[in-house]
């Protein structure tokens, strides 16, 4: 073809398009099963979270690399995008996700360690998934949504439907590993976000946060972790945009190469946007046990908030590995508690069956 | 790079991000032409469904492999995500469809066939497709979405927009082929999928079925089907999550290379949600004539209502072959008829010339 | 795999998915960075448009070939769709932009030029982008939407969030290049597209175009242009759907290797609309200076609406490449204008520092 003006507009808005292709990589797993829980029909759901992903980096000489990764999350059940909840005068409502809302980060990588900006998890989020023992799933036989975080929230003021544990509007900053020692940290800016009012210490005419209200401080999270033969060790803290703060400590150890046991502990302060009874502890213990291609997953962990029912669960798993790539798995849990702000306990029980692949 | 702590996290939660680019395919048809419309000014639409699709496979060891299909849909004329409609009050409005419309399904497949779950098109709408003269295309100039399934619904209950046949929350199974014949099936659950109320047998304050019902009864589709030589055959049977029937019987033949001469018939029962006149019978003839890089399609068809005006319709489409993958195509089509529950008749042609691209 | 009847009918409905995988090439833009406006608290955001792309082309033999194009758009700050904004009754929200907010696009290249169907950028939009000095970047540091354009909407009509420089429901032709000339055009439909109202010449309660209303005249722009050596020039003219016409000059000479030198002198009528003050002329001069790795890019413009006050840019940036695809950048930029239909004056700095990545 020949280089028209046109075509050169082009080049100069959207250098990528008329050069080879470069190095993208296309990923993602497709997660889907039959689940049962005590108060719902059988339905189809998930265990993992299912992510399309596109991934890329360039090497610009001196150890310095340009890093990207775009990922999307979606339903295989029933093909959209991920689904959140929006709750608006006690009205639950579903709503879609970000289309990238597995992460959006472009950034540089080199001696220095990593820096990237966009939207991602959170680094104590990050770091706590790795001592969950359901491997940071986000299924409600793991632990890692709810009693690994003490019930945090990183983003409470996110567009509806966000999730949890996500920060957009961020940077992102991770050490290289030092003796296996490493530094994660983000901050995020105070741009308003679209999200539902929050009446915290206000009253619902006036509440504390409005909706799409910024940030009353910049959120931040950190974590240090450590990974060396059979140890490894976390200790994170985080502040939202709500200045709820948490901490959180976790440890593991391969005592044989087929058995990882593995415990974290996590308080969170909500005292900004609580008149009382705002602390939330929990901890959860778990254990991983190998047997050829089967795996073993065992956990147990309580939630314990200022003056309301404590949180239990108690959690069994089975993953059955046909490849590197493709597992079946089963499940079961039992999770005996209040939901929201209920002072009552229920208990749930949860079963699944299923395939995860990865691609 | 180091395998830090939070690497290693990231591992456990998505095997697949880490190790070498498996082997996803991508695919996908791009579909755009103008069309006139007797009621409508002249457009830019499609005539197929446009779709860019990820997929793929894996080996895993004695003639089992994992597969799984990602397929998004859109309107090349807008860019938009495929586009449905949601009628609420007698106020029909445009809506999106999920992102991965044309399907989200991951499974097994071996000596025993083929297992899949998920959303995708439920096994009587995919083998009727295989005997619709304008080969399962969408357009009005065909039959596929109208007369060929006797206007019946998969997914009467599914989020508004939602296309008429694809089965959401779905347990898929296929069988291999045994001498030509193969059998094909597909369960659903009973969960709700947030649909718009249907006033069936109830009243418009009490509609049979509310907002965001739950199926009355577990829909399920199966059809066996018969491709050999010169002669293929279909028969399939199918009951909705409003428990309308549907039955239908299908037959092609190759009376000389060129010519492929088809036929179908079809009954659906909607008993359950219609006071009277629930029966429609439709009935489609058809036939493609190959002329070198030409193709020729023609077809009638009738769909009788019990208690309402038939609807008939001729079409003639002619398809020219630019390669294997590229064909330009135009279609005249009159069809005449009762539009949606009047009693009067309407006739409608449809006029549409375009392109067709495959990748 | 044996190829059953339901393979064979998903290989009539789809063609390309049972084949070998086609040449389909990914590519895209992210660009993140940190910004700060007079009027805003420090955000995260972009200066580029963030692209995935997905096009391809097939050879068809004589010189023929079939190519597509799907471009999605995103913001990588929070990992959403592409947000354009919508106005009704005074209230401004945030709303999604189509999936493939970049283009759509369907067409056959060959020694006519290349014919086109779907969406895209308009031949005039597209033409000015190679005059505006920040290379066509929507960023309000550049000019290329606004003084560039002197405001011209193409889409007035479009559906709520849709971006100015598109146009939907189009047939696209470009020329083969002649010693340097080539002619670019586009012509539209008068389909409607679910747009908010324009009050127009009308009244809020008898809009001169009410919410969806279909263009009062076929939308069509043309553009002429030249690139040979050092100079490059463009004419083009364009009439929306609601009757604004725009006439547009630019010009670029590179002085030396190094110096490019550009402007351009655009003219809007809006008369079919605005009872008064319906003209809006602008002028653009620009330079962009290279050194070695770095590129600095200054730029000044006005734009005088009649009977309104002018608005003024003042742009200063400097990109610093570390490749062929990745560059940082920063960029300082005044305006002084009317916002909206104000007649008060506002002064925006807005500063930005960030790095964009091509993949």
């Amino acid at each position: 073809m020949n280089k028209t003006l046109v075509a050169a507009a082009l080049l100069g808005a959207c250098a990528g398009v008329a050069q080879a292709q470069s190095n993208v990589q296309i990923y993602g797993t497709i997660d889907a099963g039959v689940i049962k829980r005590t108060d719902q029909s059988l339905n189809i759901g998930k265990r993992a979270a299912n992510t399309l992903g596109f991934k890329g980096s360039e090497e610009l000489g001196n150890g310095l690399k340009a890093i990207f990764q775009l990922e999307m999350r979606y339903e295989p059940d029933t093909g959209t995008q991920e689904l959140g909840s929006s709750t608006v005068n006690g009205v639950t409502t579903s709503v879609q996700r970000p289309l990238f809302q597995g992460q959006s980060r472009v950034g540089l990588q080199g001696d220095f360690g990593m820096i990237r900006i966009g939207r991602g998890l959170s680094p104590f989020q990050e770091s706590v998934a790795y001592f969950d023992p359901w491997h940071g799933l986000p299924t409600p036989a793991g632990f890692w949504t709810d009693l690994s975080v003490a019930g945090f929230t990183t983003d409470p003021l996110g567009s509806p439907g966000t999730s949890g544990n996500r920060m957009s509007n961020a940077v992102f900053y991770n050490s290289p590993s030092y003796n296996g020692f490493q530094f994660n940290s983000a901050v995020g800016t105070k741009e308003a976000s679209s999200g539902n009012a929050i009446i915290g210490r206000g009253t619902a005419a006036l509440p504390q946060y409005p909706a799409n209200a910024q940030p009353s401080t910049n959120p931040f999270s950190l974590s240090g972790t450590y990974n060396n033969g059979p140890m490894a060790a976390m200790l994170a803290y985080e502040r939202n945009a709500v200045e709820s703060k948490v901490w959180s400590l976790g440890a593991s150890v391969l005592v044989m190469p087929e058995l990882k046991l593995m415990g974290t502990y996590t308080s969170q302060d909500r005292e900004h946007t609580f008149v009382s009874n705002s602390d939330v502890k929990a901890w959860v213990l778990g254990a991983n046990y190998t047997m050829g291609p089967g795996k073993l997953l065992v956990g147990y962990g309580r939630k314990t908030p200022d003056g309301q029912p404590h949180t239990k669960q108690l959690s069994l798993g089975y993953e059955y590995s046909l490849s590197k790539r493709t597992y079946l798995y089963v499940d079961a849990s039992r999770k005996e508690g209040a939901i929201g702000n209920a002072t009552s306990t229920t208990t749930i029980n949860h079963y699944d069956v299923g395939v995860n692949h990865s691609f």
